[in-house]
């Protein structure tokens, strides 16, 4: 039997909040004359590499919102959306922080919350982070963020800065994430991990392989089933 | 009229918990020999010239846990505490992470929160003030700390920083706190500024001077009032 981990720390798009629904969403009501689901696979394509220009310091530490508009500003004429002015822009490109959470998300972790630090720990900014958990209700403990360490996941920076930020043994912390590499690099620096299913990250029409592999801690389909297995 | 900032920033120390009574009455029902009350204020006045040897980068970046262990070891022996373990003495340390709010506070908050994003500025660090919130029932949005922007405040990284931090321009934020000071160097940075009247926060044996300065947007007697005063 483990230890109770006494951290839980949260990845987020994909694990917490649908990020290829909601946008796809939000981009079908735009009516750009554009598929949102196509739209919200693209933008997200640009994600790793943007971070990779910081990882590899070819930008200087860059917020993911930034990164986000850069990404926006490649895709739009790509897609060519060409009649949108400056606040529309900036308004879409915020639609990172109104993500809507999963429907197992709030429940899980206000009952995780009442036997473990519960906080956050992803690549959006701090901000974003925040007018997120603001807007669906997810009652985190505290957020932590890329931007506290100035480094992205899966820099160990993150993982071993959640430890560091509660004085605590990487043992005592779980990262709960529904990314296999997430949670590899996770557990190279000594956590626990917790993969998540989430099945349609990518949309219903492109169903992710979620089958267990070995190494996790734990494995469970949802984060209510993450509040069972630990007991909350 | 002023515009309604989008943020609030709260001052943790005195603002919104009681860090002299806290400290007072577990030293006390330690029952070491020594009057609670004038534990707490040396320990506290070891404060200011701590984060000065780090301001001063005599220290490097130095968490307020670990000045307030080296405080701490600097005290003992001044009030010939000899006898406490590591186990104790640690444990001792982390009341800062164990203060009481004031009895206003938690109301106050909650009822701040439905219409400004609320977060913490403090010297504290992160892991402290999370322990704080879980606590005492503190519902803050976001816990920013000067470990996030790896400078003590007065600095003006850390006013700025919480601007920065949500995108915002200076005076979309206000500062909350029960210090001149602090306030004041928030306002050198172009923040609104609230100052909050705590006349106990060095005991009620030693009332503090809570009369009004010219200078601050709103002045208030306790964060209810804010709430009132901001139609929340």
């Amino acid at each position: 039997m483990m230890e109770r981990p006494r951290i839980l720390a949260f990845d987020i798009f994909g694990t917490v909040v649908d990020w290829h629904g909601s946008i796809a969403r939000e981009v079908d009501a735009m009516k750009l004359g554009v598929g949102g689901a196509e739209f919200a696979l693209a933008w997200r394509a640009g994600y790793q590499p943007a971070m990779q220009r910081v990882r590899s310091a070819e930008l200087g530490w860059t917020r993911i919102d930034e990164l986000h508009r850069m990404i926006l500003d490649d895709l739009l004429p790509r897609f060519e959306i060409t009649h949108l002015d400056e606040t529309q822009k900036r308004h879409l490109n915020r639609v990172w922080h109104r993500l809507d959470p999963w429907p197992d998300a709030v429940e899980g972790i206000t009952r995780l919350k009442s036997r473990h630090v519960v906080c956050t720990l992803s690549n959006g900014n701090i901000g974003l982070l925040t007018d997120m958990a603001k807007r669906a209700g997810l009652p985190w403990d505290c957020i932590l963020s890329a931007e506290v360490f100035r480094a992205y996941k899966p820099d160990p920076a993150t993982y071993l800065g959640v430890a560091g930020t509660f004085d605590a043994a990487p043992q005592e912390v779980m990262l709960v994430a529904a990314h296999h590499d997430d949670l590899a690099a996770a557990r190279g620096c000594g956590l626990l991990t917790a993969y998540i299913e989430r099945p349609h990250e990518f949309g219903a029409a492109r169903p992710k392989d979620v089958s267990p592999r070995a190494g996790n801690t734990l494995h469970c389909a949802s984060l209510v089933a993450l509040a069972e297995k630990l007991g909350c």
